[in-house]
């Protein structure tokens, strides 16, 4: 153990998440199936092995004879609470083959740095957060180079195995991956597991990526915490800016567990073609509303993604990475004199402290780093110039931004079992002999007895997208459906909460009896 | 409920904390004492009544008769997690008496604004967060024309006593007040409750204010999740500023909790007298060090306070506080020209964000208000340009700040059993007929059963302090003692800390046995 064991963690690890009920003998399960899902022809084109595969499901059979196996496991992009558990149920329903772990995430692949994983190191890290146990990594995997590389690796170490725990980028990825291996006649099966505390990797067989009810209930806490202090201090706006890259499921799933008096949610402000204007003078209409109540106080929740749905928000940040992709570089006043009028007024428009944030650094694939946007700071500062020309009402803002703290959490008990079903599942998918597969546990809204499990084919997921120039394969991202149920539910509430001091103070997590809370939007989408 | 009650919330309000066994029958129990404390005799001049208290503690008697008491509590200041327990206790062990809540803070004392707390209201907020029963505020009762005020108030509605729950400033306003009351001849008894999430308020009798636990394990929470994520992605410096106005407790508690690379005790800086590039400098050192055993990534604390205590930022705030306090106001320009050149390098020194955030308009008794002042970007953007000049070392920051968040928590066990006793220490020294006291529980490092109770004379907390001036009495806020064992214990451990990565992970607040854990700091003191 390298690290301190906390007296919680000395708890935790020692924690038996369940497995569902209808995987208590697992040796008498796997999965088949034989219902092909539509698939668009040009997709088709693409995944000629990976179009042909059937939706599979759980099915029984007689005591099956014990396999041996060599299975890899590989953490890609950013964390999520639950990844440990994946791995921990994976090794334990692998008992007999071997579990191996690639370092760094997808660049561990590439380059084969993996280690052995035995019991003993994976005991010490169920039902904590983190990807430590083995690192991650954003390499992606995606060029015929890097596909060969990784085969050569697989080959190399003879495994039977691969899964990739990642978000919708990585699992297309995997199904390229898989693809690949078929057609090079490699036997590695390559397989999936939806991860990203964002929320927006589901489908209609996915309920739910995993992680996402730990961070909304890790932030839910701290949301809840602010207005409870608001409520007692009366005084302060509070302006919370929630992770999410770009679907607002976390600011929706936020709200329904702390009811703030506004929530944001990207997905709306774009539909209704919003502009920073109209946002602005929405939360200062709320504020108006307060105060004529005698109230001075609020949450606000906005979505880390925010400022890429405001439509004139969008397009200079668009201009504008086009003008900072170039070799060389220009100077600010350069850069400023390059946009096009609409989107300089708009530039100028905004707090020069934000001015520098738009033009901070992109990431490697040439996309602004929405998280170092604070558009909550942008949003306070252009509501308090507004405020100023309001005579006796009073405004006084505090900035947040959660986001890092949620990703490492513990899981709740809902992800750390759901977690270690996928684990299972996916050892189930490789004994199965299943490749470019998307493992999926399903009922997840109703008690763990319940849950059913299957996986999906990972080209089904997939449609094509132009990017940079070419047709690819994606797996769209699912955002908040502004005719779903758990909106509309929201929907309804929101003037309520507006005015009313309807706040629900969700607390820490608590693990005591294991019991667990699915997420609300899941519950209001099963409804 | 004006609110939507939370799950958590629901179990939380039926939750018993326990008093201490010496409790157990309070109508036997009351405070006595003879032992007169040293008062300077300065002090004695101001408080020709409060000098002459002794020190009192628990004693028993045979059961005495109830009296029927009329008893008022009042919030006052900034939020700390356990406040509705005290009043809790207090409704208890008042039974057959009358308790009222002035609303708002002092000011309701002030306007006779208050309302009767009957059981079935108090009932809805046990063990929960904030100070919403009553609202809190920040205005003083400090002059003559306010004590007469208020004791008018407490006339009128016939109080025998006033609960005072406040930091150092309450409290030594408090004494004052007291004061006031016995040469006037009013019979109400003032006490006071050592309130503070600073965890500054403590003296040979108070161990502890309340709030310090509860505030620092919400903060210990997400920096231990920050440090998993560290730990996991491995590309991270985060740079986290905690709450704490002046002294550096919390920054030490949570190092104590989570085991960071680096934490930063303001206390020491002064010792030493650094400068804020010397600090700098240190941290430049650390990444160095870590890159050298090829990590990129590491947690970093800095107190709030920090940067009133770096001479040269201290100097420079001063001129600056003295510069804005002029009526009619400069110019940005004319501020910095009314500079001493020395604080003119240093000001011009520090990223442009930050010399607008020292230019924010001050409280409402002048101080610069350092909760808005970003310390956590100064230093990693001037980490940052440093970094710049050494080749070959990846560096990447991202800024946090806990504070609010951890000010109206759900109380953890320690804190909700702390402050229930508190509340029964308060009906105590009221039915004791004690006035001028502060309230206290000690033996808090050892198990509930072993808690014993007393109260200390205000008068003798004070020293005298020139103010605006004049000579007032102050309760001196209790610094980190760079002599005492929580901080020479850490001392021991900082190397290993800096390049292992020894982090511990506290997780989430639990609440499930009522068990509680004392501070780190507490246990360590008294052992």
């Amino acid at each position: 153990m390298p690290c301190d064991q906390s007296p919680l963690e000395s708890i935790r690890i020692r924690f038996s998440p369940q497995l569902p009920s209808c995987l208590a003998d697992m040796s008498t399960v796997y999965l088949e199936g034989k219902e092909r899902l539509p698939c668009d022809s040009e997709v088709a084109s693409i995944f000629s092995y990976g179009s042909t595969l059937p939706l599979v499901k759980r099915a029984s059979s007689s005591k099956r004879e014990k396999l041996s196996l060599k299975v890899g496991v590989v953490f890609s992009g950013g964390q999520a609470p639950g990844g440990h558990n994946v791995i921990a149920g994976l090794l334990d329903s692998l008992q007999g083959s071997e579990l191996i772990g690639f370092l760094g995430g997808p660049s561990g692949i590439l380059s084969g740095k993996y280690k052995t994983l035995t019991k003993n190191e994976v005991d010490a890290f169920r039902n904590t957060g983190g990807f430590d146990l083995l690192g991650s990594g954003r390499t992606k995997i995606e060029t015929e180079e890097q596909f060969e590389q990784a085969l050569q690796v697989c080959n190399k170490i003879k495994l039977d195995g691969l899964v990739v725990i990642g978000g919708d980028d990585s699992n297309t990825n995997a199904a390229l991956l898989a693809e690949y291996f078929k057609l090079k006649g490699c036997s590695t099966c390559v397989v999936g597991i939806p991860k990203t505390i964002d929320g927006d990797l589901k489908n209609d067989y996915v309920p739910i990526s995993f992680g996402f009810d730990t961070a909304s209930k890790v932030y839910a806490e701290s949301i809840g915490n602010l207005a409870r202090d608001a409520l007692s201090a009366k005084k302060y706006y509070h302006f919370v800016r929630l992770m999410g890259r770009t679907a607002s499921h976390i600011a929706l799933e936020c709200a329904l567990l702390t009811h703030p008096n506004l929530t944001i949610v990207a997905e709306e402000v774009f539909e209704k073609k919003m502009t920073l204007n109209q946002i602005v003078s929405d939360i200062v209409a709320l504020i108006i509303e307060r105060a004529a109540l005698g109230k001075s106080y609020g949450v606000i929740i906005i979505p880390e993604g925010l400022i890429e749905w405001i439509p004139e928000m969008s397009t200079l940040m668009k201009e504008l990475s086009g003008i900072l992709s170039k070799e060389g570089g220009y100077s600010e006043e350069e850069i400023k004199a390059k946009l096009t009028s609409t989107s300089q007024e708009c530039f100028f428009s905004i707090p020069v402290a934000i001015q520098k944030q738009l033009l901070l650094e992109r990431d490697p694939h040439g996309n602004v780093q929405v998280s170092l946007i604070e558009t909550e700071r942008l949003l306070a500062e252009m509501v308090a110039n507004e405020m100023k020309k309001i005579k006796d009402v009073s405004f006084h803002a505090l900035p947040h931004f959660f986001g890092y703290e949620g990703r490492s959490a513990f899981p709740s008990n809902f992800d750390a079992s759901y977690c270690y079903t996928l684990g299972a599942v996916a050892s189930l998918a490789i004994t199965s002999k299943l490749s470019g597969y998307m493992c999926f546990v399903s009922n997840l809204d109703k008690p763990i007895d319940k849950w059913d499990v299957g996986a999906v084919p990972l080209a089904s997921l997939t449609h094509l997208e132009t990017r940079k120039g070419k047709l690819k394969p994606v797996i769209e991202k699912a955002l908040v459906d502004l005719n779903g149920k758990p909106f509309k539910f929201f929907a309804q509430q929101r003037a309520l909460w507006r005015v009313e001091d309807k706040y629900s103070f969700p607390g820490p997590i608590q693990f005591d009896d294991g019991a667990l809370l699915p997420p609300l939007s899941l519950l209001l989408e099963s409804q």
